[in-house]
């Protein structure tokens, strides 16, 4: 055995295999291909990441236009600094104004002004707090200065963190709630002469000010990237998704869909609805802080869309349940499919066509009188599948549990019926069912954008504009 | 009716209606009332706060030894420079101490551990390239100097402003990018002399490492809360409320529950499963950072866990799907509900079985021998009611279109058999459908678990353990 192991290996080398095993050279050697592969490997990771970083640029070149306003900001605000002739090292007041600069400017104008308002609101509110404990531990002597110092931080360090627990502080005064802390505690400790530490407050607040205002400015004014928008586009775009979805997901199973690479990823596209919940959340908060822009007033009922999106969830679940029955449609008898077809195509594609009515209205912030036809539309549809099925009667035949696959089944055939077994019903079955639970779940959807088009007062949309678009005029609708 | 009107409130006023129209009092009376009502809203909100406050800090009491830890790290730190006699003033060294453990100290030890080490890392890494661009700065001259110093900014503020948009980078290397970004601008507008830089420089790094170090030892040492363990502890918790979500849509839907209080509560824990994904994200990110603690080795397979909860949300939408059914159980046949009721309790109580299997497993960090047999159980079920199905076979009745509602029904009866319209069978035969569904996602959570105990290492479960808990030896275990 050895022999041939040996006779393969040198079979291997006359190959020429990378693996050399003569002992006299192989320090050198395996340090070489070791430092050669170590090589590859980092020229690959590099690659890679460059690569990504490449894609993310050319997918969304408004995150390069961010990176590019933080460098502008920081570019500014220290050769600003720099070029001041009272410039006095890092630890003067320069700092606090980069420091600023690099803390508070966020991607988007919301998060910018949430952490400006939150640095200036902390800053102030505890360099004030401090300064007046300060004077009482003056009062109070050398002796207990130390104490009182070192009570009032501990007291207030853990008041302030514990309200970071609540979620309505944690939302909203999350950054401003550490600022506090860390000036509380920095004022606190800074030294005896009040007169001093009011000189210092006023400086540093006055850096702040000076670094939150250019990173405002510049947020603001250069390729503003609004929060609100941004939440606003990601609604509208996951109820056009969810509209694709459905109406991808009913193609399929009826199997009328030809293109299976791209179908795939629109069945699938409901799974960013289901995936969006955090960053939904974000932006709400985020958006809250931003002034007027575009269709949005100041103090936008942002909270809908929050319920919008919930809604929303609740539909991509069941989407989600309907791709189960996708993968049985081969079991499906193809009798009760072909009944069922049509009716159960009617409410998918009512109902989409509500998503999309629902996605336009939003998108042009305007009401549409169309929303009424359209709800009956889908009401008559449910309302028409549902007829049918409760015709389509099943003569269930029970057997005893003990008959076995082989004896005969008591199956009964006249012209007009067909013997269908359950298991062969229940995809079809489970299917529209589902299709109907979506439809009746997207009303949920439907008030919610409702309530928020009543908050934020979208226009009605006129007859003119209606002709305009080709649509038609309905008159009486019945609600 | 102005005389009416007027009577009125004169009786409105006798009934001691607070609101006074005479008009002599009106000014004082309605500024009193008006700083009552804002007294007494102000009084309500502030109780609200503490009671939700109260209420937070009674059933999560680790919330409030956080909040006590950062008050003792505070104040240990502050007094600890306030004693000092080097002392000079907030833009001294102190500062740096102070910032790092308000900034530094998180809920986690995870949390605070990634903070630390990116806080370092990102200080050196960013301080060492700061010194070097400023040393070429000053070779190349005055005049050269402040552009230099300002492009450099720009491009590495630029740049890693960028890379924070990589989920990668994102995910563990936030906050030290941040920090990299501060440090090197405040490095480069520092001033002239290199030898002061580095002292400052080594100032800075040793009063970050005091800083750092504190929060980390009191983060360790003090009731430490575990990123890791929460994200255990969640994961297993999420796999009992979906085992009894499960439980409970299946006795609700069968109708054999009996509290429906308790039970609306338990049918909708699944939503836990569905909300978590955030926080588990974040949790699993914080948990890479934390040394060997508990059952836990340094590096534990913490990704594997998100992918558990993947897989569990899926199951979870399923039930999400399941609840609509139960709206319609009273729509549902009883006939076909009754042969049902058994083999679907089966699937589901073995589905769960096997849930509460895994929480337990993941609890004891053990893998039990009687897994095998539950999925074999399970699939028994299924393959019972399956075959169940089969063998009730529907009679399917296909009428013409424009039968009329009040025309008789073709409908036959045998003595075996029931006609049953498809409207009453199809809550049951979509709830059926829908166990089977949640029965088969349920394995892509057994192999998600499967590889965690691998890469974990779980012992397995010894005979002598297994005795001790009453459980059956299991032999020759079918796969």
């Amino acid at each position: 055995m050895n022999a041939i192991n040996s006779a393969e290996w040198r079979i291997r080398m006359a190959d020429g295999s990378s693996e050399n095993l003569a002992p006299e050279s192989s320090l050198v050697t395996r340090m070489y291909l070791s430092f050669k592969r170590f090589l590859k490997n980092l020229i690959l990771i590099v690659r890679r990441f460059l690569e990504k970083s490449w894609n993310i640029g050319k997918n969304e070149p408004r995150k390069v236009i961010h990176c590019l306003k933080v460098g502008i900001a920081l570019s500014v605000v220290s050769l600003f600094y720099y070029m001041r002739p009272l410039y006095n090292g890092v630890g003067g007041t320069a700092m606090w104004a980069v420091m600023t600069v690099v803390v508070v400017f966020e991607y988007t104008v919301g998060a910018t002004l949430y952490k400006c308002l939150n640095r200036a609101t902390g800053t102030f509110c505890a360099g004030f707090l401090a300064i007046g404990i300060h004077w009482i531990a003056n009062q109070s002597g050398k002796r207990f200065e130390p104490i009182i110092m070192g009570v009032s931080i501990f007291i207030l360090a853990s008041a302030a963190t514990f309200t970071r627990f609540i979620p309505a502080v944690k939302a909203r005064f999350d950054y401003g709630t550490m600022i506090f802390i860390l000036t509380f505690t920095l004022v606190s400790i800074s030294g005896y002469r009040v007169a001093n530490l009011l000189n210092m407050a006023h400086e540093r607040v006055s850096t702040i000010i000076i670094g939150a205002s250019l990173c405002v400015i510049t947020s603001i004014l250069i390729f503003p990237i609004w929060a609100g928008e941004e939440l606003h586009k990601l609604v509208i775009s996951n109820l056009e998704k969810l509209a694709e979805s459905l109406d991808c997901c009913v193609a399929e199973f009826f199997g009328d869909s030809e293109d299976t690479t791209t179908n795939t990823k629109k069945l699938l596209a409901f799974k960013c609805v289901l995936n969006s919940k955090a960053s939904e959340e974000t932006m709400a908060n985020f958006a809250r802080w931003e002034p007027a822009h575009g269709l949005f007033n100041f103090q936008h009922p942002w909270g809908k869309y929050l319920k919008i999106s919930a809604s929303m969830r609740s539909c991509a679940c069941c989407i989600e349940a309907l791709t189960s029955c996708i993968n049985q449609k081969d079991q499906a008898s193809e009798l009760l499919k072909n009944q069922l077809t049509n009716p159960c195509q009617q409410v998918s594609s009512s109902t989409s066509e509500i998503l999309k009515e629902l996605a336009l209205n939003m998108k042009t912030m305007r009401k549409s009188s169309r929303m009424n036809m359209l709800i009956q539309e889908k009401n008559n549809a449910i309302q028409e599948l549902e007829t049918l099925m409760e015709q389509l009667s099943g003569l269930l035949i029970i057997q005893p549990k003990n008959v076995k696959d082989d004896q005969e089944k008591p199956v009964i055939r006249t012209s007009s019926t067909n013997v269908i077994p359950l298991v062969e019903i229940i995809p079809t079955a489970t299917f529209a069912s589902l299709v109907i639970e979506i439809a009746t779940r997207i009303e949920g959807v439907v008030d919610v954008v409702e309530e928020l088009s009543k908050l934020a007062k979208f226009k009605l949309e006129d007859a003119d504009m209606m002709i305009k678009q080709n649509k038609p005029v309905i008159k009486n609708i019945i609600n």
